[in-house]
């Protein structure tokens, strides 16, 4: 190994051992933590933050990675220097204050949100909302953009993508979306979903939630499974993987698709190549390619017909007095049923690249000086009649429901449909690459899919960067046309338009 | 405030942040972190440990240090002063690259132990023992020590004691509890215990505990109580104070004495001043002084008659089926039986500091380089039949029963000791402030003696060391006269000898 590559790594694991500690700091806030340690999280939150900061844009570091370009380096090392190159020339555009103000800052928004949800108080989160679109601003001049504010936010979770490609993205789906949605709500077909607000006790919603999530092949003995408000997956390393969901009784498919869902993200870090922990070689991509691990488990393998065939009658043993006379296309269908609904994390896979639409078209806006953030509740009502024909009857449902922007997020939600597309494309190769795919989990056997992605996808880590791993699995640069098709098929199929 | 002195507690307070992320890392470890997490956490924590100690080593830290001595500071920067520079007076005799080692070690030791515990394998974890007795062993050479290397490593837990401190405190207590645990032998007083082995249900355990710990007045907002195979307390911060417990069906009073313990230390970080937190100042001051707190909830105020008088019925009613036919009176002599046994966790307040007198010839024979680690499950069995007059059927309930060594935590036993005496001493004092106390017990009033305790001991911090803060509450050097004058009372009556 060279002397200045081996320095650099050095740093990026020191680094990466302090992200580590901050991850689980992340978790247990939102997990553990009584409510009164919330101010002493927030300094040391924003301490360690600021440490991490300081010791990767050191000129230690800002040296060792100019030499290391001259050494000889394998191709792994070669992309480590590519991806540690590119993060340093990013932070080292923000000051070591502002990286401090900003994990302080978004820890105390987070109980502050919190609060703001269960009261439906939006005026009292507002001015921390206030704080961290400022603080981004600022991040985003530090950083610098081609065409506006918001390209500097988006790369962080997305690195090549530009707001131009998202608007993009969405242009391409809002009409057939829009059309699709249409034709369903005018359809005759109506999905029965009186079961699915039964009694289903907490603790079985628990034991079968884990049982699918075994069977995706997720290993418990390098992860866990506990309760938050909002669902989600984070990571201490590749062999410490965390998930949440969150259960109410009379929804049963709300704790199930979370834990799915978050499981499809803990495979993606569960698949990392563990020699490479804490490198960008073993480091998840993107938000949008993690995206799509999560939504093309809960949607396309989880929410298809053939997995019922094999779960129905496991889901009937658990719940029998609630399933009682429900038949097995009937649980598929109520599942997948498609109605405009207020609440993202709830919407079905029709339209919940509206919700996504609408976010992202406000927080551009924010960045553009378009719209401030008193304006918010109102745009949002705006928005939400516009696209769904519905409003929210409070703030709660609306633009409170989302714990993103206290975490000073913005940037984060076109990921989500980023995942979209590229699960559907993933999904439409890994279809041609196991032809009994289907057959496969009908039969509850899910680990060969799993192998697939981690050979084809988990393990490679960084070194493609999104676009071009897009070409490398599937041949062809993204396209929205694998995620419309599947949507035409599936719910043409189910709604008979 | 002086400038000198100002980024001195700059620097403090980083380090002290960095500490509450470890404290985090080291609960996790023990309370929810998955198995094949082990390895990464290890490294993890030997990162942040050393960052801590070189930022707190650093030459900026020694010369603020230095400097902040002439400037003019208050009575608590003057406390802060003081401390900090023993404490870097220390640390800076330590390299960087030996804190980590230990930190790295102990993390892989604590899992290995865990295995050899379950599989009652000694072998597996003696390298693991000598590894870090070697470390240690260089920790005392290079911090120093007046006569023997073991005064250095106990100095860490016991600022101001020394070995043979604490051998005089075993010379005083040695003969008077041999001779009390023989009358008691003789004694034809034998309590009942067969209900404690009954059939306690883990939930009503835990409900019981908690509503205990509530009322010694333990804040739930500001901290929480989980399980661990080794109960124990850590805290975040001030606001964020974690204990733990461990529970068996047939085992309420472990689990109920567990959490009682361990609010006691909770109790401790709870009253300090939020203001000086991250400070000496507001810092516990010994794990002597921590010690007095909770063997004196646990064993003077929860192990009276007073206290039975209030909670029995409450425990009847919690456990009726496994408590019918069972008198006060019989439950207030089981939980405090006395009877030589293998466990020192599970130990009766006579025999504990015998238990304690074993670690401690232990491991100063071992730092003396008198035994060597392979002695130890011979050396064990020795001492215990010399001290109990039984011997461990194997080493789980023997040489491996205690999680200290895989921490590199030698020194750290006698603490338990001083903790009883100084905990006596404290109780003559606080009851003769607090007229009432026995009678407000007996009415469940637990919050008098805890204010008492706040405003005496608690809120001082590290104002006074230990040996001084004995004398400022109680008037007196410390004495064993006052923990064997109570064990004679309570125990000459209890026994009728």
């Amino acid at each position: 190994m060279g002397k200045y590559y081996g320095q650099m790594m050095v740093i990026q694991q020191e680094v990466g051992d302090i992200h580590g500690a901050l991850a689980l700091m992340g978790w247990d806030q939102e997990v553990y933590m009584p409510r009164k340690g919330a101010a002493t999280r927030g300094r040391q939150l924003a301490t360690l933050s600021g440490m991490a900061h300081t010791r990767f844009i050191s000129e230690e570091m800002g040296h060792a990675i100019e030499r290391a370009g001259s050494e000889e380096l394998t191709l792994d090392q070669q992309v480590n220097l590519r991806e540690i190159t590119w993060s340093h020339k990013r932070a080292e555009k923000l000051p070591t204050s502002l990286v401090k103000a900003l994990a302080e800052t978004s820890s105390a928004a987070i109980e502050v949100w919190m609060q703001a949800r269960a009261n439906n108080d939006f005026p009292s989160f507002a001015p921390w909302v206030e704080k961290l679109v400022k603080l981004q601003k600022e991040s985003a001049e530090a950083i610098g953009y081609e065409n506006e504010p918001y390209d500097a936010l988006l790369e962080e979770y997305e690195p090549g993508a530009s707001t131009q490609d998202i608007a993009d993205v969405f242009e391409a789906l809002r009409g057939p979306t829009v059309d699709l949605v249409q034709r369903i709500q005018n359809s005759e077909v109506k999905p029965r979903t009186d079961f699915l607000k039964k009694t289903y006790p907490v603790e079985d919603q628990r034991r079968f939630g884990v049982m699918v999530s075994k069977q995706m092949g997720f290993d418990y003995e390098a992860g866990r499974l506990d309760i938050s408000p909002h669902p989600f997956c984070t990571h201490m390393g590749v062999q410490d993987v965390r998930l949440t969901t969150r259960y109410a009784e009379n929804l049963p498919a709300q704790s199930l698709y979370g834990i799915i869902h978050e499981t499809g993200h803990g495979l993606y870090e569960q698949g990392q190549d563990v020699n490479h922990e804490g490198t960008p070689r073993g480091q998840s991509v993107s938000l949008g390619i993690h995206e799509s691990q999560s939504r093309m488990w809960e949607n396309m393998v989880c929410r298809s017909r053939a997995f019922w065939r094999y779960f129905y009658p496991k889901f009937v043993e658990t719940f029998p007095e609630s399933m009682q006379g429900v038949t097995e296309e009937e649980l598929y269908a109520a599942v997948n049923e498609v109605t405009p609904s207020l609440i993202r994390v709830e919407a079905d896979e029709v339209t919940y690249n509206l919700h996504i639409l609408l976010r992202f078209e406000i927080e551009r806006g924010l960045f553009a000086d378009v719209y401030t953030v008193n304006d918010l509740p109102d745009i949002w009502h705006a928005k939400m009649k516009e696209y769904f024909g519905i409003e929210p009857p409070d703030d709660r449902s609306g633009v409170l429901q989302d714990i993103h922007w206290s975490h000073g997020s913005f940037g984060y939600f076109p990921t989500y449909t980023l995942g979209n597309l590229y699960g559907a494309q993933f999904y439409d190769t890994a279809k041609q690459a196991l032809p009994d795919l289907t057959e496969q989990i009908a039969h509850g056997e899910l680990l060969p899919l799993r192998e697939w992605l981690r050979e084809n996808i988990h393990q490679l880590g960084m070194a493609y960067r999104p676009k071009d791993l897009v070409k490398q699995v599937t041949g062809k640069a993204l396209s929205a046309d694998y995620f419309l098709t599947y949507m035409e098929e599936k719910f043409g199929r189910l709604y008979e338009v």
